[in-house]
């Protein structure tokens, strides 16, 4: 039995030992070109990810990472698991200073979003280590955590992701979670911002652009379900998703169900005044 | 002459030492009813405004405190300075654990924004110093800073506070914002947020609520000026107005002339298409 935990632990460090030089001197980094995924990739990202590469050949474990830098790559012979990353989530805050950037790793044996079995997202500017193991709960640096039970929008603490950047598909919806919620964020790393779900930190987060990729939000998702948290498509339905560096989702994740129901009654009672 | 510059790093350190062990146990702080800016007054706001107010009576000036707190209040006789200060900006944000808190700290001769003569700015969470003196400069832990020299929205990462409650009458103009700019950011410390235009970490901060206190942004106005960036009201005017803990203001904040005039030609444009 392979302890993905502890490997993932060890990623994370030495992701963290890796890139906090260049965390402390950002916007110096060239660009190399588009990534797997669509975005540029920046040495930061490379860096990031050969980490996480080197960490688990070390195990002599056969694997195929999904990553949004390198893509689908096999690594030794007939590959059981799936290691699905984003090495760097939130690469414009890390390049312009912004102490918010987080690693997500998640495991699984099929390559489905609702197949992950261990999961890790680490805030690398804090060094707090969020982690999950299905159907054990959900830990910040190995102490459980739970999600809030806060059930009024009117109080909460919502994160949204605004880069909505030249669409205009979904401004209505925003603007409702806007004019509904007390205290919106944007900080810019959604990995890390559904673990703040996830630990209570906000109450809610919702992505409604479709332009989520999986590898960033695959790791969080399953330490949101074990902490006890909420998270469907934005209509309520079942999330999952093929696992590649190029499948993207929507959805509203919170702490619990009623906070849950609020948001998706807001954002279906919206999409038909639209529609 | 009375060295404001060294008073106010004092006031940081004596308030950073005091805040600390409130910022590493979130929630479990009271509220103590409603100050003088018309917010709910929590324990970390009352123990930051006095370690502020004990630290410059030490050294025996007469001033007169305007605070989002304790409203206006003279100490000593025949007062000469204004200190005017927001002790805690981004409280929700220290209340829930997300690291983006900082103390405002802005000294002046007359009762009005343009009179402001000293300011400083602290990170809590990061322990980073922003500084300023009228016509001498801005430095981050003292270190001189500059703006960014970026000029394309399209690229640019720009704060802007959402926190629109409520609101509906600027709705359309931060829709257009949303749409035309890549990187939207709401940290949810505004003070903060107008540091990182000064030292280039964002592009510009918007915020055209109405809602903005001047006690929160008095220090970081002079802290952006004297890092080379613009500020004016969002049709482009002289912002100015007087020290009041309930005088709130709107304002763009932009690294250089070229970012400014676009963002306000944006909003120029959408204030029209609405009237």
């Amino acid at each position: 039995m392979v302890d993905w935990l502890e490997i993932l632990k060890e990623c994370s460090e030495t992701v963290r030992e890796t890139v906090l030089p260049l965390l402390k001197a950002p916007q110096n980094q060239p660009s190399h070109g588009k990534g797997a995924g669509g975005d540029t990739t920046h040495q930061i990202d490379l860096v990031a990810e050969n980490a996480i590469i080197n960490t688990i050949k070390q195990y002599n474990i056969a694997f195929t990472l999904i990553s949004e830098e390198i893509g689908i790559r096999k690594f030794g012979k007939k590959p059981e698991y799936y290691v699905t990353t984003d090495p760097i989530d939130g690469t414009t805050n890390a390049l312009r200073g912004i102490p918010f950037v987080a690693t997500s790793i998640a495991v699984s044996r099929n390559p489905s979003l609702q197949s992950v079995e261990t999961a890790l997202v680490t805030d690398l500017y804090h060094n707090k280590i969020y982690t999950a193991q299905k159907n054990q709960g959900a830990y910040k640096n190995n102490k459980k955590i739970t999600t809030s039970d806060a059930t009024r929008l009117e109080t909460a603490v919502v994160g949204v992701d605004f880069n909505t950047y030249k669409t205009t598909q979904h401004i209505n919806t925003i603007t409702a979670l806007l004019q509904n919620t007390k205290h919106p964020r944007h900080l810019g790393a959604d990995a890390l911002e559904i673990c703040y779900v996830a630990d209570g930190t906000s109450d809610a987060f919702v992505d409604l652009r479709g332009k989520l990729r999986v590898t960033d939000m695959a790791a969080a998702m399953l330490i949101l379900i074990e902490a006890g948290g909420v998270i469907t498509t934005p209509d309520g339905q079942k999330l999952d998703a093929q696992l590649s560096p190029t499948q993207k989702v929507s959805f509203i994740a919170a702490g619990n169900e009623t906070m849950h129901r609020r948001i998706k009654d807001l954002i279906v009672k919206c999409s038909r005044t639209i529609s």
